[in-house]
């Protein structure tokens, strides 16, 4: 037997009794006379002492031990002289009587400590030592009770949990489909799913309402930072549901795994409409944790003679409280330059300081005379001290990066608390997105998404403008200004699913081919429903205030989809290319 | 809002309410008076009443709808005049007053009902109608329970889970992988994972202790009839146990599901070694809901001038209780040629009847003298009325062909009862299993196994039955003689690891370039660990004594590993192929 006890488990009432534990060489102290040794599993730390006076032979055995030695141990717990209250253990330590090394172990390639001093590089690689410190292991225990409480919480409210198949067919529309070729169909691939999307339909006109799945999907993209190839989704489908049912579903999922895992009791989730969140913050995930709304100064600033923003679309800006007298005309070239980088692309920058004094000052200060400026402060609610930045130009891209600007000054400000929990619903997003470079419409959630009912006439539109009108029936839940999920109503009738596709571009026979299989399934009663993906490694990070989704997952990928520890993709044996009918097709170097 | 209520929901205290509901036209019956309609969702079956003298118009409108049509009906629970016991909502139906026609159905293909019409091709092709049938439906909730009950008791019980990747290496040894070509590295493939397997011991060497998961495995195999190519395992591994600890902890996992899942309380786990069951029972998963083991007769049969005993490495028969009358010459006939078929192999055999009135008539009457033959009946516990059924030849096959045997005798004895489960540890498998093929040897289990203690020293032997005899720290859990899992105790050492990789015929390079991640893990740290995996669908089948997964799968592939019901797997794009640098390499028809 390897242990009575774990590591982080005994206490003051255990004191006298012999004990055996099992773990890690954590840390080791010698002194002249005592030797002492952290050991360290899952569960915590435990004190191991060993006496030089008392027994010699095996206080010198213990002052061999390296750092993240297997051990296992015998002794007699008693009571610390110096008590660790930062330890649950830290009341007792061991009189060990018996030693015993299971493994040895080389020195680590870095140190196995809160904050260690190993690059991500090297962590990747030795992944299996970088889960061994605290932080990267309680980010995996975390996100397993996320799961926990959450299929707890959704099969307590009827939810059957469902799996769906991982080889499936290749369609072209979305983002690009991994594939696995079929050796017993030569010439043919499954492909890996993007989402479960047509089978949790396909289960509900199977009349399997209220499906869920904690599921991993992939995507064959191009890694942006913090974008893996495969991610896990909380995937949900119910039958004869109106947006309101799921949303109140999902919102109370939501309250529960707050309420549970991070012991924190969310107040309201309010609505917003796609349009509303794009005019007040120029983004459909807006964060409600500070305010900097944007004012659009149309009324007020076009028409003066500043060419500018006589030929822009849209005049719109925020006020930064109190930060008239924090930038310098340095700064505020900066800040410029950083705005208009290509990532953001704004062509320039005004502000307006309300100083402290009462006195006005301004880059178009040549263009407006204090009377208007001071009408801009007021439409903007400003008071000294503070300072108006704004934007001008085209409405849609002056908003995003004005969007950005907000993001900026509030990250510089400081209201980013990761204390506070802002979550919002943003719904009516629009159906249509007309994308310039291929002359069509993209759907904007996905092809199933259904118009709402009142739009629905509209789809029979040839008019541009009006296509782009149509509002879809699908919704986001945004906490803190990141997506943390989104869904919506789907076609359930055949009609309405092919007009949808030839507004996407489909001929019927494309339609029919790829689809074919969901709109038949449409002809054999398929009930009214709708539903909702939240991602579980997004969730999880922003659960807990952190940036990167990277730790939440046990063995993540790098920014080249590589596994640097299994050493993943790799080259196959020859063979196994002919058993699928396959030849490389290597570009020539 | 499409329903206050479900379909299984209403009883007698609702009487007089007035209610919603939406479902699936399951049966309409047209009287003269009055139309009834069964409308069925997920969770039960109500009737509704149209009558034609109260609201003609409304009772013709519900004369035009058909077999699953979605409808949405309004209306008063009242009290049914004709009671069905057998439904829970039988003592109720709804007087409507409103109708609406949520979805029309096309007449679907086969009946959707208890005992369907349809073939299995088209019910696979169909999968979403079929899903609409109770066994079907009730399988794939029974499968839910299970993995719910399942995720409760390991969490109760410590054990985390955690997800490993799906997109990992592919590795020639065991059965064939399924391969991801990687875009962003051209000429590289990812593999999809057979099982967890490394992944979950490095999880052990990160000192993630009790790991489980519920998770899909993938093998790219000839399909024998109830294989799927993708399959879910109950995954678990553990860190600082032994056998023992295994055992007991996934013992109290299965009477955790018996008893929540089928109300069930099992009795004892008995175990057996490999070797037992081999000798008792020709088979390292022995059915044992009845007996007829197996009784060698070496020492009676052999040197008696039988020249297909005499020459016969064994001798070994079993014991059919109360058939000695029951099997005519032909039907012994019959069942020798049945004995014969290539997929057995048998050459011969015989039989010894102990007829009720005291005589004794044997195939092999000639040789072999009444007393002696009384020797046999005696050794083999018959008594009048039994008939002995005795094979000969090399050990190891003649075993399995009565094994074969012994199954089939319990099939025509209607011994197989489904209600009874029998639970069995199969222990002590051999570690290594010689290939004449090959003319190496294979892992008995699979490369990660660690013999037991006592027999780590055999390694170094060259010798081939020394090293046949070395025995593994390896376990199976049988139940009424199917596999429903097993695992193992596995090398943590990286000397052990790489001395089992030549015993394998593995290189230096070879075991370096495939499990180099997993040998240089040892290094640090890794601590004795062993784990096991349950085959889910297999699980749910025996537990209902079922014998085919297929229905507890929502969307399983056909023998060709073909998904008919999307058309999967399907060419692609020659873009994609492009994009993945692979070129077709189609045999020439």
């Amino acid at each position: 037997m390897y242990r009575t006890h774990t590591c982080g488990e005994l206490r003051m009432q255990n004191t006298g009794e012999e004990v055996t534990l099992s773990g890690w060489t954590d840390a080791k102290r010698d002194f002249g006379q005592l030797t002492f040794i952290d050991l360290r599993d899952r569960y915590g730390i435990t004190q191991l002492v060993f006496d030089m006076d008392a027994q010699p032979e095996l206080c010198n055995e213990a002052r061999k031990i390296g750092r993240e030695w297997v051990l296992l141990i015998k002794g007699i717990v008693r009571e610390r002289s110096n008590k660790n209250p930062n330890r649950p253990t830290g009341e007792i330590e061991i009189d060990v009587f018996t030693l015993q090394v299971l493994n040895a172990s080389k020195v680590p390639p870095f140190t196995i400590e809160e904050n260690t001093d190993g690059g991500e590089e090297i962590r990747m690689k030795y992944r299996y030592l970088d889960i061994r410190r605290a932080p990267v292991k309680e980010k995996i225990i975390f996100r397993s009770k996320v799961a926990i409480e959450t299929r707890k919480h959704l099969a307590e409210h009827g939810f059957i949990e469902i799996e769906t198949p991982y080889l499936i067919k290749s369609t072209p529309e979305g983002a690009r489909d991994f594939v696995v070729p079929s050796r017993m169909n030569p010439g043919q691939f499954y492909a890996l799913p993007q989402s479960p999307q047509t089978f949790k339909q396909l289960l509900m006109v199977a009349g399997m309402d209220k499906y869920f799945q904690i599921v991993k999907c992939f995507r064959d993209e191009d890694l942006r930072a913090d974008r893996q190839p495969e991610f896990t989704q909380i995937d949900c489908e119910m039958a004869f549901v109106v947006k309101e049912d799921i949303l109140q579903t999902f919102e109370q999922l939501t309250r529960h795994l707050y309420k549970t895992v991070m012991g924190v009791e969310l107040s309201d989730f309010p609505r917003m409409t796609y349009d509303e969140a794009m005019r007040r913050y120029g983004s459909d995930k807006p964060d409600l944790r500070f305010g900097m709304e944007f004012i659009e100064l149309n009324d007020l600033a076009k028409g003066r003679g500043f060419p500018v923003f006589d030929q822009a679309e849209l005049v719109v800006g925020i006020s930064a409280k109190g930060q008239a007298n924090k930038f310098s005309n340095k700064d505020i070239k900066k800040l410029t330059s950083w705005l208009q980088r290509p990532q953001i692309g704004a062509k320039g920058l005004v502000h307006v300081k309300w100083n402290e004094d009462g006195t006005i000052k301004s880059s178009v200060g040549k263009f407006f005379s204090d009377e208007q400026l001071k009408g801009w402060l007021e439409a903007m609610h400003a008071r000294p001290g503070d300072m108006l930045l704004i934007l001008a130009g085209d409405a849609d891209p002056t908003r995003k990066q004005l969007s950005e600007l907000r993001l900026e000054m509030a990250e510089r400000m400081n209201l980013l608390d990761s204390k506070v929990v802002k979550p919002l619903w943003v719904i009516d997003f629009p159906l249509l997105e007309w994308d310039e470079d291929s002359q069509r419409f993209h759907a904007m959630h996905h092809p199933f998404t259904s118009p709402r009912k009142e739009d629905i006439e509209l789809l029979n539109s040839s008019d541009r403008a009006v296509l782009s009108s149509i509002k879809a029936d699908a919704y986001d839940l945004v906490i803190n200004g990141a997506e943390i999920g989104g869904g919506s109503i789907r076609i359930h009738d055949r009609k309405i699913q092919m007009k949808t596709f030839h507004l996407l571009g489909f001929t019927d026979e494309e339609a029919e081919s790829q689809f074919g299989f969901l709109m038949g399934a449409f002809e054999y009663g398929a009930p009214p429903h709708g539903g909702i993906a939240f991602g579980l490694d997004r969730l999880c990070a922003i659960m807990q205030g952190e940036k990167s989704i990277r730790d939440y997952i046990a063995f993540p990928k790098n920014n080249q989809g590589r596994d640097v520890m299994i050493d993943a993709p790799s080259p196959i044996d020859p063979d196994q290319l002919d058993e699928l009918s396959l030849s490389l097709n290597l570009p020539i170097e």
